[in-house]
């Protein structure tokens, strides 16, 4: 898959974010204006051309879904995903002018990035941090604060120049996986992502689950997500390895009131 | 099932929460003290004695479901839902001392009730709110500030004694699930839950759902989670129709490393 000059790729802001870190690893070598949008909907309204491209969060290995990445994808029927990049989620405490973490007075921070460090940031004697709606805006934060230090990522630290003073400060191993989407549906992959529907009786996902398993296909991922206009009623994100196969998406087909293709991608 | 004078009831807060709503109209008519807590968490580390209980959200028809009180039943082996309670999110218009609309210099209130209430705000000429924590906050808040109004339930407004200017503001159905929970647990009621993982081979989450459909047994509620300790493996949270059956869950345990039974429980 190669996109030739894009005429622009969105990801979820602001700059600094781990949707930027991810664009600039996976788009970096790629001519095309980058933009930083407030949310994951505008990252999908703005693909207007079939030039653009987008970059969102999908899954965290600890969270699970993004849920505004699945519902969107379920909304917006010319919008597929072209590749999935794993990104793991390292955090550094950084600071403009500190030179040790004694001369800190406050960090800011992103309140789950905080309870992913909680444990190592006591250790170094920090109690508690002033929560910002990102770890990007943290690093913002902390560079116009002198006597202040942000918990980022190494990415927003380097971006904001601020000096590293203590690094790897997150409990588990955290993957975090954005997804690359266009309007360009490719067709051969490492994986495919289907979403839909089953009839509302006993056996409805089953009947899928079946087809998936009589065909020796292993799924990756499987989230349900409410209908939001039935309450009580779902739809079905699954992801599956190999390519689209239409025999396979036939059988599927016969047994779901709702299909929706969102194409097979490779895995970085 | 019957609550003869619980030791504790605990909800999560603020006073005036949809979960301390859920607790009055379920448990109002028995003793036991009624006491806010801060997190999920907290309510789940309060179920000290078996007479204890807590009241905590599961499910929202919109949002879909509530990831820490899933993960806080996985974690925690000895404690059962007792039952599963269905609360409307009607969204009011509240002041303390505005009476009518155009008195109002601004509006509290969270996020996602703003969202959900944005379309007919806009048709009453409320083009935004300041944001807090939670509808209940927002209702405090309001309460101290003579020339605002919180956008919150009407349980919230009586709760601090502020007017409706205006109600039913929500865009959507909306409902969100309560479960009540202690360290009892009923083996018979309206539907089951349980929570296992799979055998990571094709067909691993299949072969359940295969032992279901043979059983004729319809399951209302499917979601998976991460196991937070081996990035990209999953546990499932199953809710199905009808009471505990050992003959099913005996078949189930056999195709589960891990299988929790969480309860047989009234719906209302």
């Amino acid at each position: 898959m190669h996109y030739i000059d894009p005429h622009g790729i969105y990801y979820l802001g602001p700059k600094g974010s781990f949707s930027h870190e991810a664009a600039i690893k996976f788009l970096g070598s790629i001519k095309g204006k980058l933009n930083d949008v407030a949310t994951i909907a505008n990252v999908f309204d703005s693909i207007k051309s079939v030039n653009d491209v987008g970059v969102v969060p999908i899954e965290n290995s600890i969270e699970g879904p993004v849920n505004e990445t699945l519902d969107n994808l379920y909304i917006h029927n010319n919008i597929y995903i072209n590749a999935i990049i794993h990104l793991p989620i390292k955090l550094v405490l950084a600071s403009s002018s500190a030179k040790k973490i004694s001369d800190i007075k406050r960090v800011y921070s992103h309140y789950y990035a905080y309870k992913e460090a909680q444990n190592k940031l006591l250790k170094i004697g920090i109690k508690d941090v002033i929560p910002v709606e990102s770890t990007s805006k943290a690093a913002i934060m902390s560079s116009k604060d002198y006597s202040s230090a942000a918990l980022c990522s190494l990415f927003a630290a380097k971006l904001y120049n601020l000096n590293i003073l203590a690094d790897n400060l997150q409990d588990h191993i955290n993957i975090t996986k954005f997804a690359v989407i266009s309007k360009k549906m490719n067709y051969r992959g490492k994986r495919t992502t289907i979403l839909f529907t089953v009839p509302d009786r006993p056996g409805g996902l089953f009947k899928i689950l079946e087809i998936f398993y009589r065909n020796n296909i292993n799924l990756t991922m499987i989230y349900s997500r409410p209908l939001k206009s039935i309450p009580w009623h779902y739809y079905f994100y699954v992801e599956y390895e190999g390519s689209i196969n239409f025999s396979l998406l036939n059988k599927i087909r016969q047994n779901t009131p709702i299909l929706k293709i969102k194409g097979s991608y490779m895995v970085k």
